[in-house]
């Protein structure tokens, strides 16, 4: 795929709790924001593929969401469309589809778009319920996870944490305070507003060691990229950006297959893969946007992707590295602790950031390039066994 | 595509009321038989990425499927896999992602696989609910059918059909006896029994014009194809099945948006795309699987794909044009009518036979071959507003 795939244009919307808005509003908003940023102008007409991300529809009863609703939303039914979902990775993995659907040669210009309504309904019936095995519409199929939602997930993974590597709640707290810096500069951000350790850990426990202001919060929210083949790249803007790595790495269904409780195995099959395709190493990349569905598991990705050896992570967060302004910054954009997880949306408004910074175009949370790569990061799904890893540069 | 991509093994279980069987057990035999139907055989680790066809597990609460729970299910971790959801075309659909991730020149070999418990439930909780709005998982979003199943849907073009272009109740039925003839020769059907003309129009009045024996039956299912390089083909079998053409269509979510009720522009855009990239003619068809869900739904389809004008495809019918001997056998395998429709599971049991039959392989149901061409084709959603076509052919 390297050299074959680019992006011309990036879109998303301000996630939060956007009750004003419906699925139909949101796409359109996301999708007339992502032809806008197309700088040298697109006739929509040129789109003749698409890929949806779209979780909900399906797990919280918000309606069937085939690729035609898309195509019928844009008002485009000249393209085709497929509905991706994938867990939590739906995002990143909807990128990564239509990356592959230009590097066939059917397709020159494709649109990538993911949105989810998760608050018209209470969280117990949501994301919690879905994810926990509470709600009838997963629990009862054994290859679910049985019970066990995100934080209790990922609260075992946090104790083992603490206890093979030594971690403490103060430092999947800084993972929260430096997320929520990031986002109070972000415009797009659910939450704008800066915490401290003490807030986080006074905060009540979710699942222990986990606090709420561990945990991202829940919210609305479409995203999209319109991918391009390379060498047309240059005719719809003058800064492309360019797919290098794309990978979705997997790992079993149950938790009782797992052999760590330190590090997720489908991240680092992604990455793995990501990185091979790419022809590169994680020393080579400038900055990254991971997957902090929960403070521990950003610093499980921080390892498990490359950036730092299993263990040492926490410290290199405490000495500044990941800062936005330090040695590698991770989630300049605020991350999913600040923007929520509206799941399909997430991986494709990690995307966004990506581009975003790779054009120097991210304003007061703009980082420091050097190699001109950047790294998108998604996991999520049953045991966490589903992860996506998408690296992009500014050069071909 | 086109010249990019093989088929070198199909495998499917017989569909049928699999109250004996989990989810995962249709897919693990499904699988093996695919890995068998490989003539020089394969080491399963040399496929390297899948598309998991999955629908119930969204809406109908059959648990979540996403693309890892089929890597787990096969037992190969290795490989990445996306979960393709697009209505009743996604088996179709499924396939056609899988065709794109091998031209992408990514990945060398690749499985598609579809496969649905449709049965646990009762059928008003089932398609009949969720296709109908009646159901919670899918009946509170204003871009799904509102109220319209795929009975009352097709029974509005019935009437339609009967109006406008003169066709009878006793037309529709022939489209019953001869699939249900088909389906007594093939050991895969759900139903393998002969029907009468007079027995579908003294069945129960399932929706006016359409009766019991118009309408296909609920069922259990699973089936899958390995797709791979078209210059690799022919290390795996000495009888690789190339891939001409590939291409979803759509239309509008809604009804009321449509401007006939005696053709399907989804499918009309479907075939369109496919015989384009194909660069042949309906005319060069040798035999076609057509998604006869309900059994007005198979002379549209005849129609829209371009086997017949608009108002033509009765009286090919009643003419035995279509027979299994006829002039452009359609369904010979028995189509969804003997087979019954397990969503995702349909298009690749229809892409199962065509292989089946462009090989020679399909015993007392094969066809007469010409050109060695055969098509597969889906079509549902709602409003029907997505459709697939799929051209295969024995050249390359």
């Amino acid at each position: 795929m390297k050299g074959k795939v680019a992006v011309i244009g990036v879109g998303m919307i301000k996630f939060g709790e956007l009750f004003d808005k419906s699925l139909e509003n949101m796409i359109q908003e996301a999708y007339l924001n992502c032809l806008k940023n197309v700088e040298k102008g697109i006739d929509p007409k040129e789109i003749k593929a698409a890929w949806f991300g779209q979780w909900s529809g399906g797990f919280i009863g918000q309606g069937a969401q085939g690729g035609q609703s898309l195509a019928s939303m844009i008002g485009n039914l000249d393209i085709s469309c497929s509905r991706i979902e994938n867990a939590c990775p739906t995002g990143g993995d909807t990128f990564r589809n239509a990356c592959l659907g230009v590097a066939s040669g059917v397709f020159d210009v494709v649109l990538a778009l993911g949105a989810e309504k998760m608050r018209d309904k209470p969280s117990a019936e949501s994301l919690g319920g879905a994810g926990g095995g509470g709600g009838a519409e997963t629990g009862n199929h054994p290859s679910w996870m049985m019970g066990q939602g995100g934080p209790a997930i990922q609260a075992m993974h946090a104790t083992r944490q603490m206890h093979e590597l030594g971690y403490t709640m103060e430092d999947f707290a800084r993972v929260a305070v430096k997320n929520h810096h990031n986002g109070s500069l972000c415009p797009y951000a659910h939450y704008q507003f800066e915490i401290t350790v003490e807030r986080v850990l006074n905060s009540p426990v979710i699942c222990w060691p986990l606090h709420l202001f561990d945990c991202c919060p829940q919210t609305d929210g479409a995203a999209a990229a319109i991918v391009c083949r390379a060498d047309l790249a240059k005719k719809y803007t003058d800064k492309p950006v360019y797919v290098w790595g794309s990978h979705l790495g997997l790992d079993h269904n149950q938790l009782w297959d797992r052999s760590s409780f330190v590090s997720q195995p489908s991240v680092v099959r992604a990455a793995k893969g990501a990185f091979e395709m790419a022809g590169i190493e994680p020393k080579d990349v400038d900055f990254a946007e991971l997957h902090d569905c929960f403070t521990n598991t950003e610093l499980m990705d921080i390892e498990d992707v490359g950036f730092a050896r299993s263990g040492e992570a926490a410290k290199k967060l405490k000495d500044g590295e990941f800062d936005m302004h330090g040695k590698l910054p991770i989630n300049p954009s605020g991350g999913l602790k600040a923007h929520g997880h509206p799941i399909a949306a997430t991986g494709l408004g990690q995307i966004f950031e990506v581009v975003t910074q790779l054009r120097e175009q991210a304003d007061k949370r703009q980082v420091k390039l050097k190699n001109g790569i950047g790294l998108q990061q998604n996991v999520g799904g049953p045991a966490f066994g589903a992860a996506v890893v998408n690296i992009l540069s500014r050069s071909r």
